[in-house]
This record gives structure tokens, C-alpha cells and sequence, in this order.
């Protein structure tokens, strides 16, 4: 998610329209592979095409969208690769901060908070409050690190993640695991939630590649 | 570097100002917190403002600018923590892809390439062959991931670094760095290659923070 405020003028039009379009790709109102046209985008919108034009470049740049040059935007194929890069880039961001910002984390006073929300999950079965769980436990490990560089990417990325997270149906599973790596936090065993870690996110791709193969066999 | 074609249309508009705007930045024609006015720019460069406006957020993308909404673009003030965290994300990506693509960069015929280079840079002294050579051996050890989604990063990241790049005033030495972890891996000692690379970057960040607080005091 961006972060903007209310009331920011110019940049919140852009802002609105690209989390409408982000919206509508999830939703899969627009399919993977369609063509966005600028104008006929800014005349539904009921806007000039600026912002428009701003809001795809900015999906261009985190990669839901492609920019063809004289040809125009196009939204992105999802497809194995996608899913594989994603996951490696969660990989790398995420082992790096556990490793080297452990003891803020374990410190951290929202990892107790995280951890009633996993018990909570466990006891509702909600998977609202997972999704909520899910994304406070990841971003916590990356925010943790502070720098911003670091978390502008990540941020970028678990958008970009968006697209596939639906195709993971096992979030009891997955929650599972999060409590796994934030006991392993809590006891203060550095490898065993970095191991932890690796593995759900191991687990989640799996099952995401594999719902991936079963929703082209359906289509 | 972006990587665009010639006879792009209108998306090289957009690409050649981004290019123009960061050289000027880094030869100091435009100083650090300077305001960047779009009218201004558009008309110096005689085209129209939108593709200045995209060169601006795609430099505010990278971190080389502020966009503060309702003021305008500025160029960014370089601070130590601007150093910290383009060398922290610097060492968060090459350390992953170097430990897990080993393989790839080692039977890579570019390593042996870079390896000549360095090579000759110890027998010229030449700093233009440096900065090539420089580039050439991170780039490798980044690209070996095929990941697009950290090698899109990583040149932004790249990209970001030039602005401190001309503080690193021991080239010399960096170049015999180079020379360790080349040699490290072309002998298939992972370890002490990773090490040597994580030593190499952090002293340029120390060499570049120093000159960094020497460059303050002269001001």
C-alpha cells in the first residue's frame, strides 16, 4: 500500500485510481494479458489522462503492469515465473532483516500483539483476520530494519504478491507456521525462526504454483 | 541504467531527461535540495511537461528526488543515512545472490573478463576502467540471479549509489578487493568470497561516510 494521506491533492487522484485499477485486477474485473487504455480509462474515471498515465507507469514499475512502448499498457500474465521471482525477492528481503534485526523484533511490543491475532485465527477461523495477521507479522520483519530503501521495495512487492495471494487456500496452514516462527522469536532461537520462516514461505509458493496449474486446467 | 532502445518514441522523451537530470545532479550543476520546477525544466529542454514530470517521479522513485505533494520535486539531501541505506540494501542483495548463484558466477565467462579487467587495472591505474570493471563484477554477481524483480532493484539501487560513488576516492584499493573475491571464486571458496565481498563494501561506505563529513567541513 501506498502511503498517502487525505487531502493530498494532485497525488491523491493518482493515488485513488491506482489502487481502483490494482482493485479490479485482483477481483479479476480485468483479466491478465488486457489492454488499459489511457483515454478510455481517464473518460470512466471521469478525470484527465495524467493521473492515469502516473498510475500505470507506477504499476509498470512494480511489474502488475507492462508498458509496450507505441503500443500501449497491458496488464501482466501471471505465470510460474511471476510467482518464482516474487517469492525470491520475499526470500532474500525477509531472511536478511530476521537475521540482522532479530533482537528488535523479538522486542518489538506488535510481536505479542501478532501473536494473540495467530491464537485468535486459530480459535475463529476468520480468514480476514489471517490476511491482517499475515501482512502485520511480514511487515514487521522488514519494518524493523528501518531503512527505507528496504521497505519502499517490500512494499512494492507484497502488492505485487496480491495478485497470487488468493491462490493460497491453506491460510490455516499458513498461520501454523506463524506461530511457529514467532514462538521460535519469543524463545529467542535466531535459526530456528529464520529456518521457520523459509519454509512457510516455501510452503506458500508450492501451494500457490500448484493452484496456478489447477486454475489453467479449469479455464 | 534503464534499459530502453534507441527509436523508442515516447518513451525515450521521458528516459533521455531522467538521464540528463541524474548527470546533472551528479556533475553538482543542480545541488542537493534544490528545487526542480516542471515548467521551468519543460521549457529549458523545449518539450512538454508530462515527459519531465515522469523523469521527475521516476528519479523520486529511486530516491535521487523528493515529491512533496503540493510543492514540487527536490533533489535529495546526501546524508549518512543515505549512505547506510543504499550500502545495507547494496550488501542484502549481493550477499543472497552471491551465496545462492556461486555456481552460475563462477562458470560465467564474464568472471574471467572482470578478472582481466581488474587485472589491467592495477597495471594502468586507469579509474575510467575501474568504474567499468566495478560495475561489471557487481552486475554479474546480481544478474546470475535472472531475477528481474531484484535486478530492477539492484540498478535502481545502482543508480542511486552514483550519487555517492565520486566520495569512494580509493579506488586502488577497491580494486584489489576485487581481485580477493574474483579469486575466491574462481578457487570455489564461497566463504571466503561472500566475506570478502561484505568487507569490500563496508569499507567504501566508511570511505565514503569519511569523505562525506570532509566534504560537509569545506563547504
Amino acid at each position: 500500500m501506498m502511503n498517502m494521506r487525505k487531502k493530498i491533492g494532485i497525488s491523491l487522484v493518482r493515488t485513488e485510481v491506482y489502487d481502483l485499477l490494482k482493485e479490479e485486477i485482483l477481483r479479476g474485473e480485468i483479466k491478465f494479458g488486457q489492454r488499459l487504455n489511457i483515454r478510455k480509462l481517464s473518460k470512466e474515471f471521469g478525470i484527465s489522462p495524467t493521473p492515469v498515465r502516473d498510475a500505470l507507469l507506477a504499476l509498470a514499475a512494480i511489474g502488475l503492469v507492462r508498458c509496450v512502448p507505441r503500443v500501449g499498457f497491458f496488464v501482466t500474465e501471471l505465470n510460474e515465473n511471476y510467482i518464482n521471482e516474487t517469492t525470491e525477492s520475499q526470500i532474500m528481503v525477509e531472511t536478511f532483516c530476521l537475521e540482522k534485526y532479530f533482537d528488535e523484533i523479538k522486542n518489538s511490543p506488535d510481536i505479542l500483539k501478532i501473536y494473540d491475532e495467530a491464537k485468535e485465527v486459530v480459535n475463529t477461523k476468520s480468514r480476514k483476520l489471517f490476511d491482517d495477521s499475515d501482512q502485520n507479522l511480514h511487515m514487521l520483519i522488514v519494518r524493523s530494519s528501518s531503512n527505507k530503501t528496504i521497505i519502499d521495495f517490500y512494499e512494492k512487492l507484497w502488492d505485487k504478491m496480491d495478485l497470487v495471494r488468493h491462490l493460497n487456500k491453506r491460510y490455516l496452514d499458513s498461520n501454523k507456521e506463524h506461530l511457529l516462527i514467532i514462538e521460535s522469536i519469543l524463545r529467542n532461537e535466531k535459526k530456528n525462526a529464520v529456518e521457520s520462516l523459509l519454509k512457510h514461505i516455501e510452503n506458500v509458493k508450492n501451494e500457490t504454483l500448484k493452484n496456478l496449474e489447477s486454475s489453467k486446467v479449469t479455464e
